[in-house]
């Protein structure tokens, strides 16, 4: 089988810029492509922007350098670089490591630069070079000669986090929310080498959730999927003895044991409901953590959704990375902004705090009456900080007069609390568009005997519904015309296809995964009845005419 | 009024990077506008894509320079440029020159040098240097160092011209056929002024319709809209006597008199009928013919739709360029790759070709036997290369014998053909998402006296329907929780709101354009039914919550 062949052929994707011999790490999507990546978008959409209720936004993919100094970029996304020191060709120096079976976060660079010496260049068997580091963003220049260096944005996130105060406003202040963004990304790749797995140009679905540690460590419908199973592979499970030991276990104790908390456990379970939704076989499917020495700079912890091809392997669709405070955080120190939120309780709390009080008798002793007034208000006014000084250093001086722990009294108080001032903390379940296009296409790909056809979900499928007269003559034509265009005005993609046998117009539309067609035979000359057969089952049905669309509507779960 | 501080404050768009000071055009959409900017989409690719039937595809946004050198736009895509001389700031020759009321089109460079020397810089009052031209594609590099220079593409066009022989095959080859195509485009403007109207970064939707000049000058659905009314300014209305002059003619005088066919003014009516139905008001809108010194390089006449806009005056929103066989033809020659494609004809016919035959008679005298067997045979090979041949130079040499047309006999002939090799013509209409999106929200924006509210159709309103409990409790609001979740289950994307008086709930949906609310109160306790209120009348009928959805649906035209 080859699924690349096929959607070469019949116009799922193909390598970008073919007349000009190529340039590896894009490709088009052609016309079935381009359906498929919507109907994945609007799956999407109606998952996490209107059931979810995730406020979408859509910010530019080239930004100013100082974005991407603030969200460690410039500094963090890098690769290591080896080149031929004979034919000048450049490779990621994990990609010649894997070869060895090892990783370039396992070795010291010493060690690196010595497996390195021990190898030679695909293209030429020349020698390489020293390592050297590449930042893989894209780098432009915003506004003539000598402007702003720019870059492409390796993720669609830090669009995100800098319009944080306004989003929040948007939000009301409330903590939890999410923003959701779909939209392009790049990564200038050393050397791509896996087509469409590794693109330099890709289309991602981000949503940043952003919460309060402290009070949103479950999630309101979690107790309606705790009892959901997922298969995983823990960190621990990774190392030489368990290499690869996946577990199945319910959601609740993944919360429980592997997970942040119950809160990020709902977002993996979405991507599950995403994942199948969209036609990924769910034995195909597991929950990985990344390893330490995997991690982006910004997380704490990553969970990828893996999908298994026979092609690639397991490939990576999804992430679900704990971002901390790290961007916002960043952000309000390179921008000198304030992206805190003040979080107000439900209702006012009593919170025991320690406050601190100058002894009068004592001091009376040590400072004269106006400096000791001025202590008094001062205390009163900057309290907690007098009292982490007293912590910190034991003393304080006041109006050239050493204070001691001694001269103080610490009192535990009630007090009333409206709120509270939060740098939010994220989790972002981030979505690639691409490789699950691959993966529905190669996953759902079946032969039987000479047949060959797509078993994707009717909601996904490029094409809804072939159109075909029996014979082109006799005015069974002008017929199937009427009803194509019946079903286009509904808003259903069909094809119509008047060419070559019945047969082979059914296996043309089997082939790229269309559930339905209907044929406009010489009976519905006389009755106004069509046949509608069934993709999977080969099954054929007749219908009146009038009633196609709707019926075909409904069998999608569009109408009910 | 001020649409654009409503944009920002509620979440339609607000410049990019604010925390960090911006940088002139970029723009992110907010919540709203980002919902706005789907439905613009979704009518857009009903129109095109379903109903046209034109096929969709996606390509990349970074091409390697090949493709713009090809394309002419390395060479033409330049704005002429002029800097300070004491601050260093750039300007747009032509937005100086505009001061003036004169266009960098209608002048020599020396006059335009002179001009520049009678005016000061706008920032610190200093003389302009010489002018400089300025390419307006932003510049990258793919790959590690050293790697192609590429470009950020200018319009999405390129790669449907550059996939041209993968999509004429999957449109098997016939003509007329289009290639739609949505998503970002890029232009790094000199010094953009214009806020949300000029933007370095944006969106549009273009389709490529290749057809053959010959066979298509018509389109199968002209008659259906011919009398159809559009309101047009051609470009001898706009000299100087007859200055804006627009006149009001049907589509059948537009294409009889100013345009290049029928086949073209039908696309100039998709256009007027797409743009109504996102909300422009047809008395705001005009087809202007742009002048020959406006004319992008490779367009042969282009007609440009613009909406009146109070802020900005005439923007242009959509323009029509008839780009000829230009595009294939430069792309052939530069990749060396045969972008023609055969045209089978419905039946073969007959047609007549001048034919060239050695004189037997007079040749035998001037070669030998062997030579004139080879002429002979050369003569019928290539038959047309050698008519060529003779009437441009009235000889030729072969075998090292001078040939003159007097050697020759021309005669014309009848010939059966079957098809005929075409290098497909472009009509190209192509779509700004952007700038509609300002003009719809300006010219939509109403106020009646207190009352603000954005009169959007239903189907472009970003939210739907706003739903209340008119007062949060009694267990009102779960009821009205219920309600919400109803709608958006149906695909509607609501807005739940229970805080203020319902007074000002109603202005909060009003102000952003949401054409329906729905109100739970204490008679929804007793029998069920909830208020659904109308946002330009202001009506309000009863409606049972369980109707809510499908009635809304109907509505607004997605359900009938």
């Amino acid at each position: 089988m080859d699924v690349m062949e096929l959607a070469k052929r019949r116009g799922f994707f193909w390598p970008s810029f073919e007349i000009y011999g190529g340039a590896g790490g894009f490709y088009d999507y052609g016309p079935l492509g381009t359906l498929l990546k919507w109907n994945i978008i609007e799956t999407w959409r109606k998952i996490f922007v209107i059931e979810e209720g995730f406020y979408e936004i859509d910010t530019p993919t080239v930004n100013p350098e100082e974005i991407f100094i603030a969200s460690g970029h410039v500094d963090h996304f890098v690769e290591q670089m080896v080149r031929c020191k004979s034919c000048g060709e450049a490779y990621r120096v994990e990609d010649m490591l894997e070869e060895l079976r090892m990783s370039v976060e396992s070795l010291t660079s010493e060690e690196t630069e010595e497996k390195l010496r021990n190898l030679k260049c695909p293209n030429c068997g020349g020698d390489f070079g020293k390592t050297e580091e590449f930042n893989t963003m894209f780098r432009t220049s915003i506004g003539p000669a000598g402007g702003k260096t720019g870059y492409l944005r390796p993720e669609t996130a830090q669009g995100m986090f800098i319009s944080f105060r306004r989003l929040s406003k948007i939000a009301r202040g409330k903590l939890p929310f999410g923003i959701a963004q779909i939209g392009r990304a790049y990564r200038n790749e050393i050397s791509p080498r896996q087509g469409v797995i590794r693109l330099r140009e890709f289309n991602m679905a981000e949503v940043e959730i952003f919460f309060d540690p402290e009070e949103n460590s479950t999630h309101p419908k979690f107790k309606e999927v705790e009892n959901e199973k997922i298969r995983i592979l823990p960190a621990e499970n990774q190392e030489e003895r368990k290499k690869g030991e996946e577990v199945e276990v319910t959601l609740r104790e993944a919360s429980e044991r592997y997970f942040l908390n119950e809160f990020f456990s709902y977002y993996i379970w979405l991507t599950k409901r995403f994942l199948l939704e969209i036609g990924i076989p769910e034995k195909a499917l597991r929950f990985r953590q990344q390893l330490d020495e995997e991690r982006a700079h910004y997380s704490a912890d990553t969970w990828d959704a893996e999908v298994k091809t026979e092609r690639f392997g397991w490939v990576e669709v999804a992430g679900h990375a704990y971002r901390t405070d790290y961007d916002l955080k960043r952000h309000m120190e390179f921008s000198g902004e304030d992206l805190s939120v003040f979080v107000a309780f439900e209702s006012p709390r009593e919170v025991e705090k320690l406050k601190v009080y100058p002894r009068m008798e004592r001091l009376r002793k040590k400072m004269k009456g106006q400096a000791l007034g001025k202590l008094i208000e001062i205390t009163k006014k900057e309290n907690e900080k007098i009292l982490r000084e007293l912590n910190e250093k034991g003393e304080l001086e006041f109006d050239g007069v050493r204070l001691t722990r001694e001269d103080f009294e610490v009192k535990k108080e009630k007090e009333r609390v409206t709120g509270k001032k939060v740098i939010p903390h994220v989790i972002e379940p981030s979505y690639g568009i691409d490789r699950p296009i691959y993966c529905i296409l190669e996953l759902n790909y079946l032969e039987e005997g000479e047949r060959i056809y797509l078993r994707l979900p009717p909601k996904i499928a490029p094409i809804k519904c072939g159109v075909f007269p029996l014979v082109s003559k006799d005015g069974l034509p002008e017929v199937a015309k009427e009803v194509d265009s019946l079903l286009r005005k509904r808003g259903i993609y069909t094809y119509y296809d008047e060419s070559g046998s019945i047969g082979r117009r059914y296996a043309r539309m089997d082939e790229v995964g269309t559930p339905y067609c209907v044929t406009v035979d010489y009976q519905t000359l006389e009755d106004g009845t069509a046949t509608l057969r069934y993709r999977d089952t080969k099954e054929q049905i007749r219908l009146r005419i009038e009633e196609i669309p709707s019926f075909i509507l409904r069998e999608m779960g569009v109408l009910c």
